[in-house]
């Protein structure tokens, strides 16, 4: 994440990529205040054996372009609706329209959860364990939807 | 794609695949016109071996988002500028904006090309060798930019 | 609607349809969640003797466009400004954009009492006594209005 | 429609609706420059046996909205991008957004395709031959797209 | 005004109309509930004596338009940022982008009291006396700003 | 004006006041090229017998608000979309967003026809001969819609 | 500054100011209310030795673009999210948006800290001290960046 | 620049410098696709003597806000309408959003030649020669106005 105030937000990836029992690391890495850092975090992380980044900010978000401009592997963006910034409209478009050749897959704003689930689905493309619990994560949004049913239905006629 | 008429579009999504030396197949699917289709499709393209899937559509663009809600494959979204759109805001947002639980990869408008690098990262999680095509590729992005420095300091001087 | 906490938004339309004496069902069907039980709703509701179905959801809000895929009853789709949405434009536009072929009948950011309105209306094409009860609707506004000049006119000159 | 002006775009409803054999009137109401003549219409409307209106209309579109408020018919509104639009945002805002009690249903910029059908589902509320005809007018654009699968297929591998 | 709850804004109008002694009158009128009162208002308002006509209302604002196309007086119109609202976007876009022929003189979002002073400033076209009331109002404004500066300089060097 | 480059739009505004007999000047003043010509300008025009100030301009267009600032004379704001504008966004908000004290009276994007029809019905708040122009003028619009009905309705039918 | 009320923004400039030890005056100057004394601070500010100006302003914002039609000195120009503001997009555009030949140096919304660093850059053009002063004032911000990894990785861990 | 497809832009910028006498260099260094050599140039410039920093580049623009992250010499971004850009919104937010700590002097969207202008105003504050070449620009816009006036007066009479 681009600051620790982010981390409000991309704790959900977080905590996602936990019950999924996909293994990350998390840290700071600021493209503006920390740029030698950023360089060094991204061209060095394949060579860790990290498999995918998930790199979120706010405002004008550089940082995952930034990281997809110097590593092959896949970048997820997360747009930040940080203070000051317009409506969040700033982070989304810095992410989303990424020049031919240096895609980031960016998720909604604040979409942090989806970030987390999007890695662990790139990584189920070889984990066909990871895959098997990503339908039960399916299942398991699908059953919290059919037990609310029985409850609106009832509050409605209040 | 969810129509014919975003081939012009997507086809450049089916280059750079092909460039990078990754199979794919490429198709109509509408989530408006055909559901039927397209739930089949998405239900059934794990089990076929398919690995990513790119969902192109314009306006409110829906393709997307349905099939990331029946499959847990990662599916990348190219939001297209189609005819009649408000400039492209409709697509965009339509794909982009997911809620949590159902991502979809979100690419720039009309950015079908990093549609398909995005894929071939994907792919390359567990595939070394595409890795390395990968990494040459953006070499080769690199090396156009460099050739076109002398161009554009002598056009300047005109 | 396609989630519980759209519940707070949907029940004017439910107010509404209960003033008007139409009756009604209302419950939870997720596009994204559950696309199952969203198929089987929409395809069956025509058959099940349902006339109108109203659908309201939320950010990348596909559930009104995906009901009017899969049936030929008149769909009213009512945007609503989730958490995280931006400023409620995305649910307008997914909603309201549909392509051509698939009509989806959008009313005002969480407009849900309007739905509940214009679903009566189309009720009323063949049934003369709800019409009757629309006009009386129509009239109850305008004297609520005109019981608000004398405060207003007395209260700006405080 | 407002104006002249938005036949060109306004004609795609006649036309579906001959196709679909809903009879139809066709004329030009300007609520800017004729307000008395759309006070006549709308009022009358319902008098005269209308029993759906489609009123379209570019920039600060007020027709839409103002049958609505003389009428308790079912009122589509067509925003149209006209010249001197601000992109048609305009057009769409001035439709879209009606208060609570005067519904107004909106659909795609540009869409008045959309707009016929939509009246012709109203219609078929009451009107089983008409739905049977819906149903066939989905069915064809169904298989407008399974059509164009095989030259898509082809064309991509040029 | 169209609504009740327009009055926390309308009511600048008043009182710097009142400051600057023009006499006014203040009402509701609701273009979309009361359309046949709104149509006696706006014709009516000339041959009543009335010189200017200020209209504020939110969301699908076509109070101010409306009252354009049913009289030669100028029309003045208020976009208010009402519960519901686009970020009033939907309602400035409604009053602004009125067609050729029926101008309406909209000042800006929530801008109650500009569109008094406007009314004064239209007034005093032939009215001395008031064209020098305004001139004192614009000295006092320049006053108000000349005497904070001193609170400011300080207040900065806390 | 603001530039030469905005004739083309504000020579409608010319138009129309020659049409209604209502006497003019037009000159281009650039607030932020000749800011002194517009001092002099706004400030003078008032003792130089103008009663009504059209004022045209694009992109961060400051000459409407800059006039308002310097005369207590009204002050009509045409926004132009100029090349280089952001979809005439950029001149819409910069004349229409003014400050509490200094109101600019804002008519469409491109609307100079608007301003000078505005301008004449100020004027003609002291001026019942032109008020009956303008009131011929209106009569005349309609009779213009009430002209193209019966081609629209015959054309419609081709 | 445009007003008082922007004080609690703008005096983000002065504290980094008195930082980074460049001295500086601070004032309220409104272009809407006070345009005699804005004339005269822009035009006598070279000759008082000003060597940079800082433009605050909100809403339809002309203050920055008219100090630097005003001088040849460099104008920094502060969008500000005032009261009544669209979100912010009226300041930014009226402030960014100038046309050729007269530029003023925009930052981000509300972004006064970045007009004084700015401010600061631009006197270290030719002032040794102040760039060492600004290398150290970027060195604590990596170094603030880097205190706070420890931090958000241990709580991430919670 | 960022491209070669951006000199058509950023040409602009070497005209003016060229015509007000200030020595540049103007090359392309790539964000996304030469990260190394835009660090390289953004952190060796002051040591090369480089005074002023201009960045242009489009879409999600990352070129500005990196060399500022990189440098402690003003930065000057311009915001750049690029092929697939969204309206060039994403090119001005991605520029102009930067946090607090790292600015990016941003002018009009492809504002160019106002970069240029900007920059000699940044050299001219230790350039008494340079500011006067400055002086002698702004009163040349100022007599090309003027000389527009006859032509306008006459034009619009035509």
């Amino acid at each position: 994440m681009g600051s620790q105030s982010d981390l409000n937000v991309m704790q959900q990836a977080a905590d996602v990529l936990s019950e999924l029992k996909v293994p990350f690391e998390i840290t700071v890495v600021s493209a503006h205040r920390t740029p030698e850092r950023m360089f060094e975090y991204a061209q060095n992380a394949a060579n860790r054996g990290i498999k995918v980044i998930i790199a979120g900010a706010g405002g004008a978000a550089h940082l995952p372009g930034m990281c997809a401009s110097l590593t092959a592997l896949p970048v997820i963006g997360v747009p930040i609706k940080s203070r000051n910034s317009i409506d969040g409209w700033d982070s989304v478009l810095s992410i989303l329209q990424m020049p031919g050749g240096v895609p980031v897959a960016t998720v909604a704003l604040d979409g942090a959860q989806n970030a987390g689930i999007l890695a662990a689905q790139i990584m189920a493309v070889a984990d066909e364990s990871l895959y098997q619990r990503l339908l039960a994560f399916k299942e398991n949004l699908k059953t919290k939807v059919l037990n609310s049913i029985s409850e609106v239905e009832s509050r409605s006629r209040k």
